[in-house]
């Protein structure tokens, strides 16, 4: 007679899912509680959120968005006082963009949460497709690019619509394989300012709740809870480095269990003795705060249009309030 | 017509190597002096040693020391008062070290060098195919009990003959996986200490000239000044996370040339401003200053042996004066 191996934790249910970091086996109803409570303690941890937030969710149509969006909604029904809201980006990607806009309304409907969704035909006044084609010609690979438009765009949207913190999904495959990026491309500064929490001036400070789920373990929530994402990748993504990244850390995560989380603690340890000083400027461009004469968003869209584009004109209007 | 293209240095011979990172294109002659060059820039930067310096080097037999030994022998002939020696530790690997112990002999013998062979039997009572049986019975890969081992077996011989520095031929790439071994294994402490110097209580102050030089450059310049070195791998090696991250770190390279150095100049450039202290204490069995209790030395063998091996009774012995 076959025994079926058990919940480790509620000793009731068959086992579903065995977290090899940690040698949890887990049953279905567990392992989504395990990650509903893995999130509330990261928030906890990282004190994310007031009980008056107005929360901005960075929401893509990907797994990893609207499995963040599904549990903040779960979690601040508790925080009367908090307000969720949705903000889609639309970079203009013909023929990927369009499915994931349409399952995030669906999602974000059936939820009762506001979405807004903004494009950089809007903001920028051109697509990812078309400046994708002039970056080629300044040896800029797309991902690079698309990465710095978005983050001003979620930020320019954010504060238009008067978010106090923006939150986005990025996981702790994300988050390693930044880490390993930045060390790979000798970016300390970049190393520095990664983590939970960012604060800092004429941005709304962002949060990254799942930034302690690996991503596997994303998927299978979004699977299990019925969360009907985009499962295409962006048709850009082959092209970068994280991919070769992406690729070494998942062999060793296989090999070596316990590898994803062990790199994110030595940066977490190491952080605290860092004294990092960038001259911070103003952007010659658009006034905003910068690293160097002019912003990188401004520096991108200058240089691959030749627009005289000035963010300063959209995000300093008075903030409206939500709609 | 075919125009053969000639050296971006000298501008005379044809091209027999192009340095990708750097986009330089060499012929022979300017390949090996500029590995020369390097070096002494190495050791001139990090001071890394002093007019009247007694240099041990480590040498295993590979391409590595015998080409450290090479170039710090023409190097040295400028310093009269500089003495240079080698000491090969015979780890007790059946099949595989021996080849090795003849080619240094051979080379430090053509060189005029004196040579100080020392066995792990001799040392500790057992060689390393005895220990690496019993290491698996404790969940210990050969290669990290090795490196432990064959390092105090250095130190104890390098001490023993009167050494004052201790030069090993680490290159760029063993130190760049090394920084990803330790960011895996979160060991901020050992990447801290990592580095082109290491002085500290209780041992030989360690050097590592060749820390800049890719291996691959290492090994075609051993092939190019004729060296004649021990091309099989040892037969513990493919056990190790090192492979894993060493294949890696050479498809990075490949794509993306430049990424050793820069992770390399990553960790150069976090160094200063991180505060690493640790406690450090005496180990209890031999004495010697430790991160714990006991030494890892002193642990691996008498966990793996039972023995009451003490290292102070070796190296604490009178310094006899060099053979």
């Amino acid at each position: 007679m076959r025994v079926e191996a058990l919940c480790s934790k509620c000793g009731k249910n068959p086992v579903f899912f065995c977290r090899r970091y940690s040698g949890e086996k887990l049953c279905k109803r567990c392992f989504t509680r395990s990650i509903e409570k893995k999130v509330v303690d990261t928030i906890g941890k990282y004190s994310m959120f007031s009980y008056d937030d107005r929360i901005a969710v960075a929401l893509s149509g990907g797994k990893d968005s609207l499995t963040l969006l599904h549990i903040l909604e779960k979690i601040e029904r508790r925080f009367p006082r908090a307000k969720l809201f949705a903000i889609t980006i639309d970079e203009g990607i013909s023929g990927y963009r369009d499915e994931a806009i349409k399952l995030a309304q669906k999602q974000t409907s059936k939820l009762g949460i506001e979405h807004i969704v903004i494009s950089f035909k809007e903001i920028y006044g051109h697509e990812i497709d078309e400046l994708a084609e002039k970056a080629k010609q300044h040896n800029l690979s797309p991902c690079s690019i698309c990465g710095v438009l978005r983050r001003t765009a979620l930020n320019i949207a954010a504060r238009k619509y008067g978010a106090t913190k923006l939150a986005t999904a990025h996981n702790l495959d994300d988050e390693v394989q930044t880490i390993l990026i930045n060390l790979i491309r000798s970016d300390v500064y970049r190393l520095y300012r990664l983590g939970p929490v960012l604060r800092g001036e004429n941005f709304v400070p962002r949060v990254k709740p799942l930034c302690k789920i690996p991503e596997d373990e994303v998927a299978l929530y979004a699977y299990l809870t019925g969360i009907e994402f985009q499962s295409v990748a962006c048709p850009y993504s082959p092209y970068t480095i994280r991919s070769l990244v992406r690729n070494f850390l998942n062999e060793l995560e296989h090999k070596y269990p316990g590898s994803k989380f062990a790199i994110y603690r030595t940066i977490e340890k190491v952080k605290p003795s860092l004294s990092i000083e960038k001259n911070l400027k103003f952007c010659k461009n658009c006034g905003e705060v910068s690293t160097s004469e002019m912003c990188r968003t401004c520096d991108i869209i200058v240089k691959l249009t030749g627009d005289r584009w000035n963010q300063g004109s959209i995000w300093r209007d008075p903030r409206p309030s939500l709609p």
